[in-house]
């Protein structure tokens, strides 16, 4: 029982955007995608909802509880995926859209649609194109959390939205999630917001999966070392470091893993964030300026 | 010389977007506008440069050193809006975008725009239909900060970047303003990042300005009073409380000005950001589920 994905690419002209991505998504879990700006994240949730096609190779197989998935849509409509790309018509009223998606998914929880509504404070009369970006989004993310789909992808599901809406958004996903357990892949530039939701981080970068780690893992196991650079490097040189940041003769060093004890008394030691995490493997040496 | 705006309203229909605003942009100042989804923001940009057409009302008035700035296009052409909106055609090329714009108005800074497409790695032969939503604000921001304009609003500058793309837009804006100063009124839900940027916050709640404050000022005199709710509440009777958090019988009461002298033993006083002055301001009932 998982939505399994083997060898899979897509290129786009001579773009790789994905290169001989593996990878499960496990039911009930909810997971966090985590890239750069065009890292492939959303051409990843468009190939598996079927709305761009991957590059012809034989040796893909993408399937779902064992049944290949793409091109079935038995098993694609267990899927839903929230993006950026607008599917319904513009000048659509957002409860045309709720019935519409209702009608198209064979359900829909209009309980939690009422509630969400009230608390964003939401229009449903108001057509799509009249609404602000914010609430755009908002609209949105009722409808993905109101569908009875199995595996439901949220393609920056927080884009525009003020920081408030954004908490309630976070507490209505657990809501959902305790109401009936599901998979969400959560792909944001968010990125601390969504680390006490998450069960599992998957980082891609470059369109390659570079990194899945347990964010209890992540949490018990990841160290800053810092102090001075000499010092912090002698200690942390047989570790699992991933990264580093130096500024003047002080170094922070990132690691996963036990730390040797006693740390030396001119070091000292606090937990990586989800954000640090990410920012140590996808930093670039254009990411700052000179 | 500023951009003054008096009386200003505007209705869709029964929604009364903007109510009777009055302000003043100086010029070379940086600004934060900030509001919650659907407060008027869009809305009061978009009139700015003439894209929505305000309330007819014979009090308002919108001028641009003293000359009407409304269907003036000379005066219009000194004002420049990035907005989610895409004025430019889907399957052009960014970099035809930009020498576009320069046709448009009359200068264009190269050099910046190359050193922006370096940084943030904008492959400028795409079209911007296949640019992520990530790479579409970067493109958009790189146009924005390079036209000759005075004033720069930027709707949303940061939707869908990754931090690290974020931060180099925040140094990009520095260095644009201390090449040639200019006035930036900037919109964002990202708002503890653009504290260290900007000099006024204007505050936008259903369609009214509800504050305008210095960060300056609000750095040196916005200050959290937290304790036992019963002494915290004491202290702070005759002071000017913007507002308060309670949970259990602490609380957390947020205040503008000096404090009184000796601070009772079991408070303490922190500083309050930006984001917290902005949340007291703005907050609803409904921003918590029940």
């Amino acid at each position: 029982m998982s939505l399994k994905i083997k060898h899979l690419s897509k290129s786009f002209g001579t773009t790789e955007s994905l290169k001989n991505v593996s990878l499960t998504f496990e039911p009930q879990t909810i997971y966090g995608l985590l890239g750069r700006n065009g890292a492939g994240k959303s051409t990843l949730m468009s190939i598996l909802n079927n709305r761009i096609i991957p590059n012809d190779n034989s040796e893909t197989k993408v399937t779902l509880d064992d049944e290949p998935l793409l091109e079935n849509d038995k098993q694609l409509s267990r899927l839903f995926l929230m993006s950026e790309v607008n599917l319904y018509p513009n000048n659509m009223r957002v409860k045309t859209i709720f019935k519409w998606t209702e009608r198209f998914f064979g359900d829909f929880d209009w309980d939690l649609a009422q509630r969400m509504t009230d608390h964003f404070n939401l229009n449903t009369k108001k057509r799509l194109q009249s609404l602000s970006t914010g609430y755009r989004t908002i609209a949105k993310i009722i409808i993905a959390l109101c569908t009875p789909s199995d595996y439901v992808f949220l393609d920056e599901p927080v884009l525009g939205m003020d920081a408030a809406n954004r908490k309630l958004f976070y507490s209505f996903i657990i809501e959902a999630y305790e109401k009936r357990p599901r998979t969400f892949v959560i792909s944001t530039h968010i990125i601390d917001e969504i680390a006490s939701l998450i069960e599992t981080a998957i980082v891609i970068n470059n369109g390659e999966i570079i990194s899945q780690i347990d964010i209890d893992e992540l949490q018990m196991k990841g160290k800053v070392v810092s102090g001075p650079q000499e010092d912090a490097t002698i200690y942390t040189a047989n570790l699992n470091v991933i990264g580093a940041d130096y500024l003047g003769g002080s170094a922070d060093i990132y690691t996963i893993g036990d730390l040797p004890k006693p740390v030396p008394a001119n070091l000292t030691v606090s937990g990586m964030t989800l954000q640090n995490y990410f920012v140590q493997l996808t930093t670039r040496d254009t990411d700052k300026l000179n």
